[in-house]
C-alpha cells in the first residue's frame, strides 16, 4: 500500500496517517518529495482497508501496489491448471475443449437427442440447467434433481462428462452423485458462503463472471474456492452489462486473454449468454477461441425456437455441427486443436 | 408485445411470425403498412418470451408494450404503500425514516453507544450486520445470530426497529426474533429463492438495488416478494457501477423519482454505499432527500475510522447528529417532516 | 509516479525500468521490500506517459500520485472561484444562479417570451442555441447568429446574461458581442484545440462534462481554458451514460460534490439534459441544489411540447415559475440564497 | 412508430396523443385491446421526435419500430461495399486490409523505416497522426502539414495508401493532397459538421466509435457522410468505455458481426485504441479477424517505447510482422486471405 499525501498535508496529518499505518501492523517507509509526501508500507497488507486511509486529513489518494489475490495469480503456478475429468477430457491443455448443451433439460427425449450430437460433433462435456430461478416470477424454473438425473444417463450414454448450475449450498449434496463439473452463475459470483462449500469439494468449478464484476473480483472471487483446497477452477466470461443494447451484453473479449495473464486457471468463453443472440454465437465463438479461450460453453437445442429458456441465443443442432468445423479451423490456426 | 418486420420481410416470413405467435397463446393484430408490416400480440403478453420472436426471419425487432411486473406497478396501488413498525415509526408516509447503524455489530458497547446516539438524533431505526460475506476470504466475517441478539437489545432499550441483512433462506428463521425489518442486499437481488421465502413472511423487506440491476429489474425482484402475500416491501438506491471511479458507486439519485413514478413502494436512498466516501454521504444524503426519498439509510460508529468495515464510508456519531439537524431542513423544504 | 514492480521482477528488470525513469527525467527512489519492489519518482512528473513504464518488463502496475491538473484544483484557490457577469449577476458565490431558456432559438416571440419569464422568476441567465448540430441529419439545425441577436436583444430588455453554445473555432468572434457566456457542450468536451481558443478569450465558459467523461477528465479539459490565462470557467454535469435506460443519461449528482472538493471552479447541475424528461426535471433541480451546485442550468419553453428541439425535458413556463418557488425553500436550507 | 398507452389511460388522453400524431405529418392506426390501447404511426416517421411523444399524459412508451437511418443499412447495398484505392488495395472484400503505421509521424527516419516495415509484412496502408491534440495541455501535439507530406512520401515509396486523422473542417483541404482516406476519431464521431463537410469530398473516410457511442449512433454518424454523396466509408470498432479497467476501454468485438448485420459498410478493428496495451494486440487482432472485421487498423514503431504518444499499445516492428503471420493463418482459417 502506498499513501499520497496531499501537496499541502501538515507534519501533524503525515504523523497520524504513519501512526494509523502502524497501528494496523505495518512497517512505514516514507519519502518525502518537494511536492508531496509519500508512505509505502512494508510488510504484511493483504487484510488492510485501503478505503479507510483515504478518508484520513491530508491524503490524496491510496493505493494497492499488489494483487489482492494470491492462489489465483499466475505466479501461483506459472505453468498453467489443466483440470481433468473421469470421462478423460481436460480443460486448460493444448486441446480447446466445448462444453454444449440446452439451458434448461426439458425432458429425456431432449437431452438425448443433444447428447448424441455433441458426442457426433467432437464434444466431450454435456451442459444442461435443473434449477432455473428467472427474473420473472412467472416462468419455468426447472426439473431439479429429477433433470440432473436425465442429464447423468444422456452423458453416460455418449462418454460426456457433465455441467451443470449450483445455485445453493443444499444443492451441492444431492448433486454430486450427477455432476462432474459444478456450474456457478453470474449472479453468484459473489455468493461467498457458496465458493467457500464449492472450495471443500473435489469436484471442478466453472466460475462465471459476474455482468458487473470486473477480472479482479473474479479472481478474488475464485480465491474463495481455491484456498478451501479445490485447486480445480475454471473462469469464465460471459458478457458484461454496458450501455450498448444491440446485443444483450457485451462479451469481454479482451478479459480473456488478460485472465490467462494474470491467472494460471482455464478461461472458458460463452458466446451465448455473451451476445443473447443466436446469430451472434458463432461469430464471438470464433473471437474467444482466437482471443485464447481454453474453451467454449454454448447452448444447443433441436428445436432451439421452442427451447422454455434462452431460445433467442439457443443453436439449432445442425447450426453447432457446421460451427464446430469452423472452429476446428480457428484452433489449428492458433496452434491448438479441437 | 409489438413485432415489427423488416422492409423487406416477405409474405411466407410473416406467416411464420404470426404462426408463432397464435402458437404461443396471443391473438395477432396485423397493421401492413407502405414500407413495413406491424404484428401486435392480444391476450395474454405477461409470460412470451420476446427475444425469441427477436430471432424468427424478417424480425426487425420486437418491443414489449406493457410493464413486464404488475403488483409493484403505481397503479396496483395508486395512493402508495406505508410500512409500518411494531415501535409505531413508518416508512412510506409524510415523514421521512432514518435507518442508521453499524455497517457490523462488533460488541455491546458499539452498538448501545449507536442506538442512544440514533434514539438521540430523532430517527427510529438501527441496523447492523450480523453475517458478512466479503469479497476477500481474508477479511472478518460477521458475528452471526448474537450479533444481532445485541442489535435487538439495543434497539428495544430504545424503542427502535431494527434492520439487518439476511443472506440466504436458513436464515430467515433464526432471524425472525430479531429483525423488525430484512434486509437483500444488493448481490442478492436476483436470488429468486430467497425472496420468495421472504414474500412467505410477514415481515418488511428492505430490497436494494444490485449495483448492475436497472429500475426494472428491481421492480421485478420485488414482484416475487409481493407475489408471496407480503406487500411491505421498500426499495433502496444504493449506487450502480459505471466507469466513473471518484466515488466507489455512482448513487443514482434519479432512480427515486422514477421508482416513486413507476411503483407505489417506498424508496430508501443509501448515501453510505452509494458513494462510499464519508465526505460525500451529507450532500448525498440531501440530494436523495429533495429527490423525493421516503427513507435514508447510513452507516454510523462511534470510532469510525476503526470499524471492522466500510470505515471509509462511516460517519461518525457527532457528524450524524449534525448532519439529521440539516436534514430537517430539507424535509420541511420538501413539505414533509423528519 | 509509484512503479510498482511484480515480486519476481529480477535486477536487470528493475535497473531497465530505473534507466527509463531518470531518461524521462525524474530522479527515482528505491523502496526494496522483502516480497516487492517500488519504484518512485521524483521531481517534475507532469508530462510522463505512465501507461509506457506499465508495458516495460517486470512491472506490475505504475500509479500516478498527483493530480494531473494544476490550475482547476482546489488548492490553486482555495476560497473558490466566482464568476462575474456584466449584469450583477454572479456565479460561485453564496446565492445560487439560475439559468433557463429553450433548446433552441426559433423566434423573436418566443424568446422574448421566455426571457420575460425568466426575470418575473427571479432568474438572471437566459440561453438559448442557434447551432444546433443533430444526431440525426434530417432534423433542425439552428438560426445561427441571427438567432443570437434575438437572444441578445430578448436578454437586454429584461437585464439577464446569455449563455449559448459554441461549437468550433470560427464561431468564437462573431458570437463575442451577443454572448456573456459561452457554453462548451458536450460532445466538444475534448475538442482541444476549441478550449485552447477559448482560454486566448476573456469571456467565462460553461463547460460541459461529455457523456463518457470521467470527473478527472473534466478537470483535465478545464485546465486548457484555464492555462490560456482564462480563469472564469462554470463546471456543469449533464448526465453520463450507464447501462440504465429508464432515463436518458444517468445524472451523476455525486459529481458535484466531488468537484466542489476537488477544484475552485463553481458547478453548475443540468436537470434537463441529465435525466432527457420533463417529469424528472424539478427532483432532480431540487438533488443538484441540495448537493451543493452553485447553479442549475433548465431547458423552457413557453410551448414545451411543440419545442424544435429537446421537447420531451423541456419545462413549460408556469412549472418553472412553480419550480423556482420550491428551489428557493431547498437554497435556504442548504445556507444559501436564490 | 409505436405508442403504448398506460393501462387506465382515458379516451381524452387518447385522442390528444392521436392529434398530436396527425399533427406530426402520420397517419394513425389504432388498436384497442382489453388491456391497452396501441397507437401505430404509418407514413413517414424518419424526422418524429419519438421523446416528445412519450411526455404525453396517459403514454406508457413509445417505441421506434424503424432503423433511424437509411443509406447506411444493409438493405440499402446488401451485396455490401467495397472501397478501393489508388494503390489497387481495398477494404471490404474477400481480402482483409491491414493498416498500420505509428500514432504519430515524427520525423523521416521514422516514417520511412516503419512504411518498409508494413511493405514488408504484405500490407498496404500507411497510418500516421500529424494533428495530435492530447488529454493534457502539456504533451506534444503533432508536427501538422510537414508530418503528413513525410507520411505520403513514406507511402509513395512504398506503393502504401495513407489514412490519417482529420480534426477540424478547416483541415480538410490541405490534408487532400497527401491522404487516401479521412480517418475520424472517436471524439469527433458527433462532430456532425465535420461529417458533413467529408460527405461532400470523395475521399474514403474511416469513422471511429465514439467511446460512449451506441453501434445504431456509429450508424446515424456514417449517415451524414452518405447523405452528402460520399459512399466511401469505413466503420471503425476501437474500444468502448466500461466500468472495466484492466484494458484501457473494452474493445467491443461483438459490434464487428452486429455492424456487419445491419450495414452494408466494411468494418475496421483497432485492436491498439481498443485495449491500450502492447500485450493484448495480437490475441484481440486475432478475435476481430475471427469475428469477421474486414480490416486492422494498429500502431507499431520501431522505438515502440519511446513513441511520443501511445506507446503502451504500440508494437515493435518484429512483433507487428510476426502477427502478421498469425493473422494470415486465421483469415485463412475464416475462409479470406491477408
Amino acid at each position: 500500500m502506498i499513501v499520497a499525501m496531499q501537496e499541502n498535508a501538515t507534519e501533524e496529518q503525515i504523523d497520524a496517517v504513519i501512526e494509523a499505518m502502524t497501528e494496523a501492523g505495518v512497517n512505514v517507509h516514507r519519502t518525502t518529495g518537494t511536492m508531496q509526501t509519500i508512505l509505502a508500507a512494508v510488510g504484511q497488507t493483504a487484510g488492510l482497508d485501503l478505503a479507510k486511509f483515504e478518508m484520513l486529513p491530508g491524503v490524496l489518494h491510496v493505493h494497492r501496489i499488489s494483487a489482492p489475490y494470491k492462489l489465483s495469480g499466475r505466479a501461483f503456478r506459472p505453468e498453467g491448471t489443466v483440470v481433468e475429468f473421469a470421462n478423460g477430457a481436460r480443460i486448460g491443455g493444448e486441446q480447446v475443449a466445448v462444453i454444449a448443451g440446452p439451458c434448461a433439460v426439458e425432458n429425456r427425449e431432449q437431452i438425448f437427442a443433444i447428447a448424441a450430437c455433441v458426442k457426433r460433433a467432437g464434444a466431450r462435456f454435456l451442459r444442461g440447467g435443473a434449477f432455473k430461478p428467472r427474473s420473472s416470477p412467472y416462468s419455468f424454473q426447472g426439473h431439479g434433481i429429477p433433470g440432473l438425473q436425465m442429464l447423468h444417463e444422456a452423458a453416460q450414454a455418449h462418454g460426456l462428462a457433465t455441467v451443470s448450475e449450483v445455485m445453493e449450498i443444499a444443492q451441492i449434496e444431492p448433486m454430486l452423485p450427477y455432476v462432474d463439473c459444478f456450474q456457478v452463475g453470474a449472479r453468484n459470483m459473489q455468493n461467498f458462503n457458496l465458493l467457500r462449500e464449492l472450495g471443500q469439494t473435489r469436484k471442478p468449478v466453472l466460475l462465471k463472471r459476474g455482468i458487473a464484476a470486473t477480472v479482479e473480483e473474479l479472481l478474488l472471487s475464485s480465491e474463495y474456492i481455491l484456498s478451501g483446497g479445490n485447486y480445480d477452477v475454471i473462469l469464465c466470461e460471459r458478457g458484461i452489462r454496458t450501455y450498448e443494447t444491440s446485443t444483450r451484453n457485451t462479451m469481454d473479449i479482451s478479459a480473456i486473454p488478460v485472465l490467462k495473464k494474470l491467472s494460471h486457471l482455464p478461461v472458458v468463453g460463452d458466446p451465448s449468454h455473451g451476445t443473447g443472440r443466436r446469430d451472434m454465437v458463432a461469430p464471438m465463438a470464433k473471437a474467444a477461441l482466437a482471443a485464447g479461450a481454453d474453451a467454449l460453453l454454448m447452448e444447443i437445442h433441436p428445436n432451439a425456437d421452442k427451447a422454455v429458456s434462452d431460445a433467442a441465443q439457443t443453436l439449432y443442432l445442425d447450426q453447432f455441427e457446421k460451427l464446430m468445423g469452423e472452429l476446428r479451423l480457428i484452433a489449428t490456426a492458433v496452434g491448438r486443436t479441437l
